[in-house]
């Protein structure tokens, strides 16, 4: 039985431990939260659980193995030193860190204590990209082409990170769970209409050896899209997170260019347009799946596929992204 | 009764034609194209309309007052140079010419003759791009935050073009007509997949005073798209030109940030979550709308909006693009 | 503060209590189930709370003032007439009864003992249903002349009831609801594909006055549908329940016919093709919306607009349907 | 060569001169209309071809084989007897004729003089049916359970038909061509909104052995639907024929119900979610599948599947229809 502390019971917060609390092989142990109100629906919910306004209590409990950690970024360094240090094993929030450096530290740290970090990187546990993943692992798509995501809606402007700090953890965190390359550039574009010095629209490009990846990210859309387009040279793939029944598309179309041997600059173009197949997926909350996943890499002493270091890999992305949009749009090598 | 030539009898001269024809101003004199199965295909159309192999014998004829340029890029300066010198007005394919120093000959030679010429940028004809014109210049958006369009499909690969000079004309075209700024730079990203010197894939971020605009091109996506987002402070429309009934969509959606005065770095985010309106939209063929004005400009000697010097502008976009994907997306300045 | 006993705690019994726990004029005291994990689950979430296998302690309690009734609808009359004997209150799972028959002797002993009933016909507390309302009485449609509905998904057989008594009960109520006429008569056809007595596939027209009314209702559909078309001379309606931004729509459509003086047979055909309108609806989950309603009528003795009278309306059409279907679509006057 | 005169030169009339014409081995020798510009049009168009407003000239012409009759329904029994009296071959439009009597006649007319008579049923030659009925006829769908087809759009009320008589014939002509059953008996609904004596909205079942087919037939729908939802034991299919990309969707769903052998009462119903298969369609116009057919019945002497009794049972259903809706859903049985 695990024994678990969550740290922060917002939105998300409330999540985490429902999902906790539904895993039969852990036990919620204590909530804490600054907010007086957060605390009393936690109790009134979970009455066996204990609650405390004063992290300091839940992070050092001795009958507590491991610490989650669904608190503002600006939180998430200090948070996970102390449980690391005081021998927890961690989950903690996306993105992983405010700064690539403090990501450095807490990926040395967790190796030295031997102690089990996860990043929640939800997305990469959803029925969807884990039927993706399985494609692509299987050469069914061929050699990828290009990866087009956008994540859209109108507002919740966040007040402390800016729209690609919110949404780009989420993309990023499934690029590179999918295509399992070495992005080696990337430029991005982005405006902050608001004067509030934080970009609210924004355009990223990163490239791979053979392969161009492209996110759109906006506050501003007057409709919510949460669309990936993945490009292969076999077949083809849209996921719409927004479909109930019909998320995952599969094209059987394809584009191949043969050079013609007679006329050195003619190519032949050919197109493949077959039919499309949607594959039934599970209805498993990715939560979920990935709890029980933290559980038993924890059991087996193994490092889950979302540890620190592939969050620490996201960081850099979202920093070399900000440095590219203060430099109006300059390349970054990665 | 304005009297034209024709040359080019593809599929899009096939719709110039038909257009023409219908329109009662107008009386369709020659036709020519180099390929005969073209020519006896509108020969059996429209029996009364000369058809010749030569385009000469058409641009000089003296019994035409314009000249219709429907053919390959590569040819529309030479054929419109000829046209303007024999004194014919022109109508002229998008993109206008192959190089800006080409275009700027043509504006001049234009006005030097006193010719009227009209370069093809069909979608400002649609009525959706008519109304929203309309808001925008009513002022209903408020101050427009983002432009936002996405021209994707499977394959259609050109063998003389880019992705670019295939289908960035029609969003260029449609946002320099809507947005009536000038545009300070420009950065753009793209992958030639398939190693023939042309890109197949690319995006584009053009930068006004406080306005972000982008642009999705793709002749690799297994759905086709043609989608443009526009923000404003006041309202929000979507563009879905796929769309039969429901093609355009007026959102009352809004953010707007007040600065709280007690605390400096305390914003208030208002958010407006208003109805959708959706207006219905003539179903008036785009192509037909702009040759009666092609007509209108000829008779009472008005320039066109469309005309040499609109092209050009579109031109030297085309060629920043170009200029900034071949250097990794470094920023051009315009 | 009103005290409630919950009698079924199964997939709706845990919204019911849900919702009635979170309304603050009410506490809810006891849930009984005969069904042991439903009981443990209840007494997890809410420790607060009696929970029992035995409806009689909770029906006869001297600290309840009103039971809701949660469970099989062939135990719908028992159990309501043993709460209003005891002098509760009563909130009913529709159907209402097994019975016109039952129904009318509920209708009357709710009566006799003073005390309110409300059946859950919880489609017209939605936001959607509210708004068509608002719209039919302020006239903005002008007379009604359709109301067509479609109700299918695959599968959820029912092991007791049809799809008639499953899923007409929601339609009818909501029809019953926004037409406030009289209906004249009923006819019904149906088919039961398995043999087990119940026909999984159904199609009901109701006639009034002037205006027709069909419904659509299937078990074997691979989609989910919930759609409905309700046709007026002025504006007709769209409401696709399974969307989530674009559930109304109010087509500004309408087709008038004038009698030609001069020509006795021949008619003039006037359409009127107008924008289409989108309400923005309000984001409240309907059974809340219900339980202070139901909270409300009890507090000021107030008739509900889905008594006991109503829900016993509904029971009438679901038997002529029955019947109709028993009789190859006889038509019944109702 | 088959020489062909059309009788008809309206809206669908063109279509049907345009792919006779676009047939190598037609040649279109006349048409024939009432209306003076129809006739210019023509003869704008197609130069070679004679043009006459009187249809005699055209149907007694030694040098035409088939006459085309593409006139409003009342004219037809009259064309067709002379057409077929003066042994040509016929293709007439849909419905065939106005009563059962003349059909009959038709028929027998036919038999008689030997010549090929087709009903244009085009929709049976369309991509999406065509496909259907393969997965029909291999057995893919498993035992047919339903089919129900939904046909409805705002307007185009007809001068001199009731929506039964516009619409059914499609819908009719497809059912019958894909279940190859008998039909046992049918019952309608409809109302006649603005007393014109022609209904504008209707209801049909229609009874097979162990199938219900249902039809939903409406001219005052804000939106235009074209939608057919046909079920099988083994798989079930959508067809929306106004989808471009996504015309025909084929679901491997299903429900089965086993019997428990222990209780006598007791069903286990089993649910089959799987995959959702969109099959590419060819981009043929159905006319010129239709057409290609006629010639090749006329050059082998073979019946079409869409003969004059083919015609003639639709005539029937319509028959059956009409009288039903006359007498308040009176079942017919066929």
């Amino acid at each position: 039985m695990l024994r678990v502390g969550v740290i922060g019971y917002g939105y998300w917060g409330r999540n985490v431990v429902r999902n906790f609390n539904g895993n039969d092989n852990v036990q919620v142990v204590a909530v804490s939260d600054l907010n007086a109100d957060n605390l009393k629906r936690a109790q009134r919910l979970y009455p066996q659980v204990r609650v405390t306004a004063d992290f300091r209590e839940l992070i050092t409990a001795p009958d507590i193995d491991a610490v989650a950690v669904v608190t503002p970024v600006n939180t998430h360094y200090e948070l996970s030193k102390i449980a690391l240090n005081h021998g927890k094993h961690l989950f903690v929030e996306k993105p992983f860190t405010e700064t690539s450096h403090q990501g450095e530290e807490l990926v040395e740290l967790a190796e030295k204590k031997g102690r089990i970090v996860m990043v929640d990187h939800t997305f990469i546990f959803t029925e969807a990209v884990r039927k993706i993943k399985y494609f692509v692992d299987e050469g069914m798509l061929g050699k990828l082409l290009y990866y087009d995501a956008t994540r859209v809606n109108l507002g919740l402007f966040q007040q402390d990170v800016n729209v690609i700090w919110d949404l780009a953890p989420h993309d990023f965190s499934i690029m590179d769970y999918l295509i399992q390359q070495k992005p080696k550039a990337l430029a991005a574009h982005g405006m902050d209409h608001y004067g509030r010095g934080l970009c609210n629209t924004a355009y990223v490009t990163v490239y791979y050896d053979e392969l161009i990846a492209h996110f759109n990210f906006n506050w501003l859309s007057p409709v919510k899209i949460r669309s990936t387009y993945i490009g292969g040279q076999k077949k083809m793939i849209v996921w719409d997170d927004l479909q109930n029944d019909e998320k995952l598309k599969v094209y059987d179309k394809g584009v191949s260019v043969e050079e013609d041997e007679e006329k050195v600059f003619a190519y032949r173009i050919n197109y493949r347009l077959g039919d499309l197949w949607i594959p039934q997926l599970a209805a498993k909350e990715a939560l979920a799946t990935e709890i029980e996943y933290f559980v038993q890499c924890i059991a087996q002493g193994v490092k889950p596929i979302n540890d620190a270091a592939a969050g620490l890999k996201i960081i850099r992305l979202l920093e070399a992204t900000d440095y590219s949009i203060k430099n109006q749009g300059k390349i970054v090598n990665l």
